[in-house]
């Protein structure tokens, strides 16, 4: 991980959160080297609508610090100190080569899901583009009790991770019904 | 890493290219803990179909090894050892509470881009489900062709991968015509 491009990481490079001194989560910048957790497209769920004004699709590519997805790979669950980024992205389709489907295009919004038992559990964090550190998201929002409702582990929506689902099902940490 | 999860490293965890005696190139089995490019979605061009028979579109997730990335982010082309990797998804729509768009499920195919000078350049092999080591697709197929005409940068479809674009543009590495 190089300083210089993906500045300063306040937590020595290994994902774990860090706050300003007003309690702000500051932004992951260095997300893009964690590991890739999946990528879905137009989905329904998310913090933003599914397409653009063209019509074309958002995706939705998620994070997480590598730490964290190893501990999964062990336990089937997330320890604390995990930070999920979800990165909202937009799409084009026929351009170059390629004359159907979509791929990706610009930046539309981040937000980072943190689990950290020194802010009582799980959090949400919404960054659109620029914004350097953000407040949790108040938890009376619906994020948090869709989240709990339907994520079949540990309030995560481990049903659309391909490479965890299988983790999460031996280790016993898969809800049955969500 | 570990060990027991993803198989012994060959190259020690640098990602460089690593062959069997009849030079064969071993399958990068920890490739899902690599740097993430980009996914797109039913694109047109790659080597499996763009959908599966009930209309669902494939994915493609591009990973490359965290040293080739760190070194495009320098110079803007991919340094000697590069292996960049193609991994084909199937997806699935409506599950749990997602109501339209796609998101991913099994594994179809891998594909990897490797660029060996002791190979005499870019060379492309093919790894469906289980394959351990892969011969080189001869340089006679269409695939080599293909993205020598239309890759932006250095016979690889850069102009699909939004992290990378503008740095290629920046360092003058980017083909005007693709």
């Amino acid at each position: 991980m190089s300083f210089l491009l993906f500045g300063a990481e306040p937590n020595g490079g290994k994902g774990d959160p860090a706050y300003t001194k007003d309690g702000k989560l500051i932004f992951p910048a260095d997300y893009r080297t964690w590991t890739f957790v999946t990528s879905g497209v137009g989905m329904t769920y998310g913090p933003t609508g599914t397409k653009d004004a063209e019509g074309n699709p958002r995706f939705d590519n998620v994070f997480v610090n590598p730490e964290a997805y190893k501990e999964f790979l062990k336990t089937g669950t997330w320890p604390d100190k995990t930070q999920l980024v979800l990165e909202v992205r937009g799409s084009e389709s026929k351009a170059s080569i390629n004359k159907d489907g979509h791929f990706q295009t610009k930046t539309i919004a981040v937000e980072v899901h943190v689990k950290d038992t020194s802010k009582k559990g799980w959090g949400f964090y919404g960054f659109p583009p620029g914004t350097a550190a953000a407040e949790m998201i108040p938890k009376t929002q619906n994020c948090y009790s869709c989240h709990e409702q339907n994520g079949a582990v540990d309030t995560t929506f481990v049903q659309f991770y391909p490479t965890l689902q299988d983790v999460a099902q031996e280790k016993g940490t898969w809800k049955a019904a969500h």
